[in-house]
Parts: C-alpha cells; structure tokens; sequence
C-alpha cells in the first residue's frame, strides 16, 4: 500500500487521485475529502503545506497536514512508501521527522532520473541540501548505485563524481577529498572517477554525484537546455515546412523526442537514505506521471533497494559511526 | 596590436595564423616560427605549456613559454591585448603575473557569451577558481555588466545570480550573503535576483553570475546536452525521411542551429579583472573561431571595456581596500 499526498499538485486533487488510479498499483490517498466526492480510501487531510512556507518549521506546525499524516502512515507501517506531488520540502522535511534516516546516513539526497535517450542517468544530490561534506558525497555514491542496481536493474552502476576536469585534484576541496575516498574503498562500486558537464548528457555514467546545488542548477539546465532547443528545432521546421508532409512528420517527431525528454516520463525525485521509499512527482504532473512516481515507489518497494542500499552502505564502511557524529545533522 | 599566442591549439599554429589573417586586426604571433615558414610577424617562442601541466608553476619554470612571453608583451605595452588558443590555465598564470590584476579585483574571473538563440548571455565564473567568496561574486556581477554595456552594447544588462530558488535565502551561505549586498548595493547594476538553471537558456539574465565550479559544470552540460538533443533530432529525421525534400532541408536547419550554439561562434572566453583584456579561444578553434576571438578582444580594447569595468567597480564600492585584504589572493 502507497501512502500519496494529493495536496500541492499544480493540477489539483482530482488529478492525483486519477493518476492513482491509473498506476494499478494499492493506494491510500491523503487530501481533502470534501474535493474528491465518490473517492473511496481517502483520509481526510485538507491541511497543505505549500512551496513558499519554511518546510521543517511548516511541517513541526501543522501536524495535520496532509503531508505529515501521510509520512506517519508510513513511518507506522500502515503504508510502505510515500508518494507526493507537493513541495519538494515539506516532503523531505515530513520524512526526516517522522520516517527517519537510515542509521548512519548523515543526510537524505533527492535523486532523480535523468531522461537522457537511451542512457538513464541517476544524478544525486539535487536539491535536499545545498552544500556536501565529502562524506556525503560517498554515501551519495553508494546509495545511488544500490538504486540502480535494485530498480533500474544495472548489474555495475558507473558511479561519476561531477567535477570541472578528470584529474583527481580538480574541483572543490570537498570533491577532491570525496574523489580521493571513493578511489581508495574496496571495489564495491564501479567509481569510474570524475565526470564533467558534457559527459553526463552523453551518458558517460549511470549515476552521477553531486552535491544540492550543483545538481539543482545543473537538472534545470539540462531541462531548460532540452526545451530550447527542441522549441528552436520546432520553430525553424514550422517556419519553413509548414505546407509540406515532410515538416509534419519531423515536428512529430520532435514532439516524441520532447516526451522522452519529459520529467513526467521518469516517475519524480527518489530521497534516499531514508527507512522508507519516498517519492517526490513533479508538481506539474500529469495523471500519468503521478501513475510513474506511484508505480516507481512500488518497484523500489518490492526490489527491496532500502535493504540493498544499507547493505551497501555497510560493506562500504561509508555508514557514519556513533563517535563521529555530526553535531549539524538532524538527530537519528 | 594584438599578441597572440598559436601553441597549444588542437589544430596547430598553421591554423591559428590562419584565423589571425581572418580577422583582419594588426596581430603579432607568438610561437614556433620553425613552424611557420614564410609567415611575417611571428615572435619566435617555441615553447608551449600543455593541458597537463600544473599552470602556475608552468608559467614560473618556463619564461620562454610562448604564452609567457606573449602576457609579457601585453604587460609591457607592446601589445594592446592577447588571445590564446592554449591551455585556459596557462594563460590565466600568466596575466595574473604578467599583466596583473586591476587594483581592488580579488580574483579574475573566465566569462563566457553562452549561445543562446536571441539572447546571447554572459555567464561568469566559469572556471578560474573552484569557490567563490560573497565579495568576488559582488565583484563578478559588477565586471559583467560592464563588459555587457561596452563590447555587447547592452544599455542596462539584467545581472542574475545563479542559484536554486528564487527566495533570497536560496543556495550556499555565499550565494545569499552575496544576494544580500547586491540587493543592498546602489543602483549601478540592475540586479535581478537569483536566476536558476531553467532560467538561464531562457534568456532570462544578460550576465549570469556564479562561481567557477558551478559555472564551469553548467556551461558544459548546456554544450553537451544542446549537442545530444540536436544530434537526436538529427537521427529522428535522418531515420524517417532520408529520401525527401522536407527531410534535408531539415537536417539543413538543425545544422545551422548548431552552428548558432557553435561555441566557436562566439570567440571564446574572455578573462576579467585584469589590467589588459585577455580572450581565451576554444582550444579546437576552426580558423574563424580564432579570428573571432581576435576581433573580440580589439572590439573590447577600442570600446575601453576595462576603463569602464574599473569605473562601475568603484561607483559601487565593490573594490576591496587595502585594510580587506585577504591573504590567500594573489599579490597586486
């Protein structure tokens, strides 16, 4: 059973609740009751916390909040993953309250799929925090490798560190020491070094670590980037060839490659390092991608990729130890 | 006159003299005359400083390095600007010895026009250090605009600062306390908050302002990823409609569009913060990209860019003073 926040969505309740009914997949739906008339297996939650509050305070006082509810459904065992189409913070601030972290994982990571054709990329750290400890970023490695494996079925993930060269020194110094770490641990991931902005569109690497900011700024350049030029290709067909059959089949076409582009396609942001999936959908979903992300979250669920994802954390030795516990990180 | 340094080019110094002929500016070529038979105007230095080398100790071992000599005829007055083909870390090393950075500048930044169709941006820093302290990118946004305003002829270019939200408290710590005395600064520049990745090929900002690392990983990720999708627009109508009309003359089209995102088109990056005007081309420059930079830098010394760029610093109060100086900068 998937626990889905149905507040926040850019399309509404009703949406949501179609594209959980279009997943196939069991559902308990959290939102206000009184938007879904008919609607069976909805709890009613009407409280949202929306994109412009400060999630963790939001999420400490409004404990009704469909989103909170929801995380607690999860966090009881009443649901086994949770599903949200709302803000992005909220989610990841409800989750580290009440879900919790895997022990020994200093922070969560928000991963997404990259739609690049013909070589999805995970790409991880994306927004949950904006700067990274190197022992972050090799966790990050390790988490996002056990995702692909487990969910996407890669036998030996390629593990890229994004950075501004392939020489070991180049980059920050918390991707130099991240670098040097990953190298140096025992061959339980493919770390195939440092990857740079041009390599991860060519699919040079099956999941790529960063740390929230650049990966942030760097999943929105590459959306932005695909748009631009997919509208330039558009416009420079339908200026040209509009009269002819020729032009109406490349724009056709163009239009397919745009879908295979689409954020929709790929089922939302995963945070990993939590003790249960948590799927984050786009806001502007579809009903069909919010159908992806509920479906995505039941994958990961019947793959087993938490138990995975520790058990690689551990063999990694990449868990925090007691004594090494950061005082800044959220308390476990 | 310009110097110009033709080491270090992956098409060879033929090519490179070549592209100075282009460009109809009055050069002088630094490099292996050996290599050059019957060219007029070659300084002869044939010692080049490789990709692979550590720049600022190249530079310091090797004062016959052709990109050495080169900065020093600029330093001296003999030439008025340079451009190299060669590694950008060499030619960074040696202004900052040679030609020295304007008084007040904490760092040089590479700023780079990103091709954006109809909206040609400068983004800046794409590489010449890793990090970037609140002032330096005070700084960058000051030396953007007014490269925009003189050689670009932006009469009040929209400076964004690159970031992961539009809130003011979005990003790392120094990317909101620079958002803070940009905001609080007179009204010099016209600062228009924080601009994120989709934003940016937009054509949102005129001058998008970041830190070496961040900057550098997203201009290739635009590079790369305008590359993949018009490589897989290409495929898309190659595949389809080989045999018709429509379909070349869109293959045509796509082509061309290439070209205009043809980083050569542009005429390479452009070092600010220094006292001469320094332009770095691609180091896979064709002939016309080379010319390109050429004219580049005499368009930016005729139109008095680095005067300019020195008068809106200090109008803004953004040029450190002597009491502020750090200890880990390079020595005026």
């Amino acid at each position: 059973m998937i626990a889905l926040d149905i507040n926040g969505a850019d399309r509404g309740p009703r949406s949501v609740a179609e594209g959980a009914r279009l997943s196939g997949v069991p559902v308990t739906l959290f939102g206000p009751v009184a938007e879904l008339p008919g609607e069976t297996g909805v709890v009613d939650a009407p409280v949202a916390i929306g994109n412009d509050e400060e999630p963790a305070r939001a999420v400490r006082a409004k404990p009704e909040a469909s989103i909170v509810v929801a995380a607690k459904a999860v966090a009881s065992g009443d649901c086994e993953a949770l599903v949200s189409a709302g803000s992005t913070g909220a989610a990841l601030a409800a989750s580290v309250f009440h879900i919790k972290r895997l022990h020994g994982v200093h922070r969560p990571a928000v991963a997404v799929l990259l739609p690049i054709p013909g070589a999805p990329t995970l790409m991880l750290d994306v927004g949950a925090s904006s700067e990274a400890r190197p022992e972050q970023l090799v966790q990050f490695a390790h988490m996002g490798s056990a995702f692909m494996q487990a969910v996407h079925g890669v036998e030996r993930p390629r593990v890229g560190l994004l950075s501004i060269g392939e020489e070991p020194n180049k980059g920050t110094p918390a991707v130099v020491e991240a670098h040097a770490r990953l190298a140096a641990s025992p061959g339980t991931i493919d770390f195939i070094g440092n990857v740079e902005g041009h390599d991860v569109p060519a699919g040079a690497a099956d999941v790529v670590v960063t740390d929230g900011f650049t990966g942030n700024v760097a999943l929105k350049l590459m959306e932005g980037t695909a748009k631009t030029v997919t509208g330039a290709v558009r416009d420079a067909v339908r200026s040209g060839l509009v009269s002819s059959l020729g032009g109406l089949l490349v724009r056709r076409r163009v239009g397919r490659l745009r879908d295979e582009l689409d954020p929709n396609a790929t089922g939302g942001a995963i945070l990993l390092g939590l003790r249960k999936v948590v799927v984050i959908a786009h806001g502007s979903s579809t009903p069909e991608g919010i159908a992806n992300a509920v479906r995505l979250a039941d994958r990961a669920v019947r793959e087993r990729v938490l138990e995975r994802m520790a058990a690689a954390l551990t063999a990694a030795g990449a868990l925090r130890s007691a004594r090494a516990d950061s005082v800044g990180a959220a308390n476990d």
